[in-house]
C-alpha cells in the first residue's frame, strides 16, 4: 500500500504543480455524459464509491485524485424523508461531546421538514446527565428520554454516542438489544477497533454505519443553530457505511449526516475513519499544538521575552493569525505573509522541525493502526475510578494565557515567523504520514487542517488548551495528555537544538512543502467550506451558550459508563 | 492475583512494623531441621521454588514473605564445573550493552576456575563491532569469534544479547539453528513478549533460561573487574528457567549468573522479569528520573534559583547524596536527615506527588503487561533506519549540567527536601505498583530501587542523562524516551499545581510511606548488598575504561540488526 501511494502521489505531485491555488470544479454526476462517466468511475477506486437514491453523490478532484462526495444543507432536508422511510425512532444513547448537539440537531432537522421522527435519548436513569437533557426538552413524559437499554430496543436507528470507553464495556448487550433490521450508528469507528482486538464481529442482520462529524460536539450545535438564519453553516463529516443488511444504509447514514447540518460530507469506511481519526486528535488537532505551545513558551521567555508576550508569540498567534490565514488561504500563505527575513526564519523552523514531526507522527500512526492505542484507551477507562484525568490549565502558562486573553485585541496579535515554522511543519508532519498510510485527501485535509483551523483552535482562542481538549471525547483527551509531551521533548531535543547549533538544514523538507499535492487538495476543499466561521464565547462570558448547554470545558470526572 | 496480593501485603505490614530496620536472616536449607523445612517450603510457593545439585540456595524472609535465593562470589567458581557439565562452548551472540560484559565476565571467571570452557562471540561478518569484539581478545583465528548462525549452531549455552528488535526479527532463525539439547539464554523476558505477540512457543527439545543481570552492561563489567580484589563486587541477577528439557537447566543457568559475578541471584520467571524490567526502565530506574528532574529544574528556574543553583538541587541531589542515602540506609533514612521545617517540605512533595506518579506507573504497568510496549518497540525498531533515535542531552539544562559537574565537590552538594520528596513518591509509586501486581520483594527491590540508586543513577552523576539512558538496551532507550515527558508533565500540571495553591494533602500517602513493607525488604536485601560501590569516570576523563571498550554513551544510531 505504502509504496503504490508513494507512485500515486509522485504523480499527484505533477499535476498539483499544475493547479495549485485553483479551485478543483464540483461536478454532479448527472451532467457528465456517459463515456466520461465511466473514465470517471474507474478513477474512483470501487471501495471508495457508493450509491444513493435519496441524494445526489457529486465528484471532486482533490489534487488529481477523484472522490465522490455528498453535499448537505437545509435546502437537502427534503429528502430526509426518502432517506429515513421506516425509522419512526432515532435513539441517541448518552450524553458527552456529541449526543446533545447530534440529537438536537436532528430533531430541529425533523420538524423542519415536517417529518414525524421522535429523537430520544438513552440514559442510565440515575446518570447526572438526565438534568441537562431534561433542560434541552428531553422528557420521560413523552418517551424522548429513557433507560439505555429501553431506547436502543424500541429505536430503528440507534447513534450510540456514550464515551468509547463505555462502548468498549457495554457493546456485547447493546448489539444484543436491537431489533433485527436496526441501524447502528457511530460517530467513531473506534468500537470496530475495539471488536477487532476482541476477536469479534458485528451481529450479521443489522446496518452499521458512521457519520463523524468534524469538530467536537459544541461546534456541531453551535454551527447548526448559526445555519438556521446562514445556510452552508455547519460542520462537515464523513460517513461510512460498514454493514448493510437491508439495502437501505447508504441513504440512512447520508440522511443522518444532513439532519445533523454537515454542508459537505465525505465518504469513508469504519478502518480508515478511526485510524485517521485517533491518529489526528493526536498530532496537530490536540495533541500537538498543545506540546508544541509548551516547548515555544519556554523558549521564548529563556530568551528574554515577557511571559506575556511569549504566550502571544506562541499560543496567540497560532490561534489567531496562522489559523484565520490556513482556514481561508492554505498553508503557503502563512509563509508568503512574511517578509525576506521573516521568510527565512519560517523556513530554518521548518527545515528543522518537520523530521521530529514526523518521527513522532509515524509512532502514532503505528500505535493507532496496530490496536494499541485502542487498549491503551479501553485500560485507561478501567482506572478511571482510581485516577481520574487531571486538569492540564492551571498550570503556569496558562495562567499567564488568561491574563494575555482579557487584554486581547485581535489585531495586535503578532504573527511570529518561528511559531508559523513549527506549527506548519508539523501540520505537514501529519499530512505526509496520512498521505503514505494511503488515505484520501478528503479525509487527509479534515483531519490535518480543517478540524485543527476551523473547529479546534477557536476553542483554545476562546480560552486555552483545556477548553479545547477536554471537551472532546475520552480517547482524544487521553491521547492528547499522551503525545503532548512527546512532540514537546522532541522538539526542544531535535528542533531546537540544530538551529540554536546552526546545523545543516534540510532544505528537501521546504522543498518538498512549497511543491506539495495537499495544497491544491486544500483549495478543492475551499469551495467545501461552510459558510460561516464558528465564533466561540470568551472567558469573559462563559455562561453563555456553545451548543451544549453546559458551556464549560469537560474537566471534571466521570465514571466511564456515567456518559450511558 | 491483585486481591489476594493486598491481603498479604497487609499481612506483610504488620510485620514489617516489627522488623522495619532490621537485618532479615539468611538461613542456608541445610541447617533448618526438617520440620522447619516443611513449614518454610509451605512458605515459599511452589512457582518461586527451585533445585539445584551445584549450588546451594538460601531462605530469605523479605518483609514477611519468604524466597529462595543463591549466593554467588569468587570463592563458588569451584562449582563451575559441576554446573556447566557438557557445555563446552558458551556462545555470546551480539555486542550491544551487556555481551561485552558478560562475555568477557564469563570468559575470565572460566580462566580463574580452570576450566576448559570456550567463549565465543557470534555477530554478522560486516558487523562493525567485530573490531570492538577483537580488541577484546576475541579472534576468528581461535574461533572465538565468527558468524551468528555459526556461533549459535556450535554452541552448547547460545547467550543471545543482540537487541530486543533484533531478536524479534530474528528469533525464528536462532531458534532453528540451535543444537538439540542446548540451552538458550536470555538476558530478558522480553523475547518471551515476542513470541506471545506471535503467538509462538519455544521448540521443546532444547532449555531456555535467564540471566538478568540488575544494571547496565558497563556496571557489568566495571563491578565484575573490581570483584577480582574485593570479593563480593559485582552486580545482582535475577534468574529463570522456562524450559528444561535435559534437567540441568537450573544449574546452568545458577552458573552463569555466577561466571557473570552475580554477587546473589534472585529466581524469578521469564515473564516476571520482562514485566517488571520494561516496566521498571520507563519509571524510576530512567523514564520517570529523567522526566522529574526537566520539571523541577523549570521550576527552580522560575522560583528564581541560578540555573547552576537550580541544577545541584534537582540532578545533583538526586544523583549524589539521595541515591546514596537509600543505598546505605533506605529511603525512610532521607526523609530523616531533614530538620523539622524540611521534612514539611517533604511531606508536602511526596503527598503531592505519590497520586500522580503512581497514575502513569499503573499505566506503563498495564501498557507492558498487554503487550502494547512489546509491540510499539518493534515498530520503532523497523522505523530506525528514516528515524534514528536523537539525543537527548544537548538541550540548555544538560548544557548547565556539564559546567556543574566540572566545578561539583561532591560534599557541597545541597540536599533539597522538595526534590527529595518528589524522588521518594516517585520510587514508592514505582515500588507499589509492582507489588499490587504481584511481583516478589526480590524483584521489586531490585527494579525500582537498587538498580536506580547502586547501578544507573551513578551514570547520570558521572556525565548526565544521555550517559545513563544511551548505555542501556534500545527497549529501555526508546521507553525512557516515550514516559519521561509524561511524569514531567503530570508532576508539573498535577503535583507542583496542588502545592502552589495550597490544596489539601494526602496525608495517608505518607503515613502507608513511612509503613511501608518495602523498607523491611529493603534491609534484607541490604545484607546482601555488594561490597563495592560502582565508580564510573567524570566527563574530565571519559576517555577512561568504564567495563566496555568504548566508554562514551551509546548516542549514535546503529541498525537494529548491525547488533548482530
Amino acid at each position: 500500500m505504502q509504496a503504490s501511494m508513494q507512485l500515486r502521489s509522485a504523480a499527484a505531485s505533477k499535476v498539483a504543480g499544475k493547479n495549485a491555488g485553483a479551485i478543483a470544479p464540483v461536478v454532479p454526476v448527472q451532467r457528465v455524459n456517459r463515456r466520461a462517466a465511466q473514465r470517471l468511475a474507474q478513477a474512483v477506486p470501487a471501495e471508495r464509491d457508493f450509491n444513493t437514491t435519496a441524494f445526489t453523490k457529486e465528484l471532486v478532484q482533490f489534487a488529481g485524485t477523484e472522490e465522490y462526495i455528498i453535499r448537505g444543507g437545509r435546502d437537502k432536508f427534503p429528502a430526509l424523508g426518502k432517506a429515513f422511510q421506516g425509522i419512526k425512532q432515532v435513539g441517541v444513547i448518552g450524553w458527552g461531546s456529541q449526543a446533545p448537539a447530534q440529537a438536537q440537531n436532528m430533531r430541529d432537522s425533523f420538524e423542519a421538514a415536517g417529518l414525524d421522527i421522535k429523537v430520544s435519548i438513552g440514559l442510565r436513569n440515575d446518570s447526572p446527565s438526565c438534568t441537562e437533557a431534561e433542560a434541552c426538552g428531553f422528557k420521560r413524559a413523552d418517551g424522548t428520554l429513557g433507560d439505555v437499554f429501553d431506547i436502543v430496543s424500541s429505536s430503528d436507528l440507534v447513534v450510540l454516542l456514550i464515551s468509547d470507553a463505555a462502548q468498549a464495556k457495554l457493546y456485547p448487550r447493546i448489539l444484543a438489544a436491537m431489533k433485527p433490521g436496526a441501524t447502528l450508528g457511530l460517530s467513531h469507528g473506534f468500537l470496530l477497533g475495539v471488536m477487532k482486538n476482541d476477536n469479534v464481529d458485528f451481529r450479521k442482520d443489522i446496518n452499521v454505519v458512521l457519520v463523524a462529524p468534524k469538530g467536537m460536539g459544541p461546534s456541531v450545535r453551535r454551527l447548526y443553530e448559526q445555519g438556521k438564519t446562514v445556510n452552508g453553516a455547519g460542520i462537515n463529516s464523513s460517513f461510512a457505511v460498514h454493514q448493510d443488511y437491508t439495502g437501505t444504509a447508504t441513504d440512512i447514514a447520508i440522511g443522518w449526516a444532513v439532519a445533523v447540518g454537515a454542508p459537505f460530507a465525505f465518504y469513508t469506511t469504519l478502518e480508515s475513519e478511526y485510524k485517521s481519526d485517533i491518529y489526528g486528535e493526536r498530532c496537530i488537532l490536540l495533541g500537538a499544538v498543545h506540546g508544541m505551545v509548551e516547548a515555544l513558551f519556554r523558549r521564548y521567555t529563556r530568551a528574554g521575552m515577557s511571559d506575556e508576550e511569549a504566550f502571544k508569540h506562541s499560543v496567540e498567534c497560532i490561534t489567531g493569525p496562522i489559523s484565520k490565514t490556513i482556514s481561508t488561504q492554505g498553508m503557503p500563505a502563512v509563509y508568503n505573509m512574511f517578509d525576506a527575513a521573516g521568510k527565512k526564519v519560517f523556513e530554518e523552523a521548518y527545515a528543522a522541525s518537520f523530521r521530529p514531526a514526523m518521527d513522532i507522527c509515524m509512532e502514532i500512526y503505528e500505535d493507532v493502526a496496530s490496536g494499541n492505542e485502542i487498549k491503551s484507551v479501553v485500560q485507561a477507562g478501567s482506572r478511571f475510578d482510581r485516577f481520574p484525568m487531571g486538569k492540564i490549565d492551571q498550570t503556569y502558562m496558562w495562567k499567564v494565557g488568561k491574563a494575555v486573553r482579557a487584554k486581547r485585541v485581535e489585531s495586535e496579535i503578532p504573527l511570529d515567523p518561528f511559531t508559523a515554522g513549527v506549527y506548519v511543519a508539523t501540520m505537514m508532519a501529519t499530512v505526509q504520514t496520512l498521505l503514505e498510510k494511503g488515505h484520501p485527501f478528503s479525509e487527509i485535509c479534515n483531519e490535518s487542517i480543517i478540524e485543527a483551523v476551523d473547529s479546534l483552535n477557536p476553542y483554545m482562542h476562546a480560552r486555552g488548551v483545556a477548553f479545547m481538549v477536554d471537551n472532546c471525547s475520552y480517547t482524544a483527551r487521553l491521547g492528547s495528555r499522551k503525545w503532548a509531551p512527546r512532540f514537546d521533548y522532541i522538539l526542544e531535543q531535535q528542533a531546537f537544538v540544530a538551529i540554536d547549533n546552526k546545523e545543516p538544514l534540510d532544505a528537501e523538507a521546504f522543498k518538498a512543502f512549497l511543491e506539495h499535492p495537499v495544497h491544491a487538495a486544500m483549495a478543492a476543499c475551499s469551495a467545501m467550506r461552510p459558510s460561516v466561521d464558528i465564533s466561540v464565547a470568551s472567558d469573559a462570558e462563559p455562561s453563555s451558550t456553545e451548543g451544549v448547554g453546559v458551556g464549560g470545558a469537560r474537566t471534571e470526572y466521570r465514571s466511564t459508563v456515567a456518559a450511558a
